[in-house]
């Protein structure tokens, strides 16, 4: 429980950044290497290689080298459990405004008959 | 665009706190005022004005007076917005991965009918 929230603590952070999305919008598409990654951001490699190492402590992304090339790739994990924790709050309030709108339909009905 | 990117900030942001994840887990099952979502994290009644204050900003909570107490409740829009993002992304990657299994699998039937 308490891992987990650190987790989450960490997927969150890294998702808020613009850049950081920014990559792993591209990574969803296939792995990349660092460099390929700062291309479209325009920032130095070293700003790339700080973000990159923000996405593999959340978890988000894992690297391995090739070569003096820095693979990344995206671990759909971390992203699933993220999406979930999401989903279930989502669907916890929705479905408490489907059995309110029940409720108000039926006590219209009970009036109606009244 | 620019507005989706810096309201994603905010809301990834607001979601990196434990505390405020417990608000909203909270807020899930149905309103609440900001003295009953800090019961349960035993913070100061200010802290978790705080708290909701950032996740009023980020759009995943809206408030109202009710006489002397300020009830809160989940905005179900930007919660989706946040869970689509991510739901993008994932889904792109697992398609990724499905058409190099699709690949591989069509590689190694052909190098068996050689």
């Amino acid at each position: 429980m308490v891992d987990q929230t650190a987790e989450l603590d960490r997927v969150f952070q890294a998702l808020a950044d613009p850049g950081r999305r920014h990559m792993l919008d591209r990574l969803s598409r296939g792995p990349a290497s660092v460099s390929e990654l700062a291309k479209p951001l325009a920032i130095s490699l070293a700003a790339s290689l700080q973000h990159v190492q923000v996405l593999e402590a959340s978890g988000l992304v894992s690297s391995r080298k090739v070569g003096r090339t820095r693979i990344c790739a995206i671990d759909a994990t971390v992203l699933r459990s993220a999406e979930q924790w999401i989903s279930a709050r989502r669907s916890s309030w929705e479905r408490r405004l489907d059995r309110l709108g029940e409720y108000l339909a039926e006590t219209a009905d009970a009036a109606e008959s009244d």
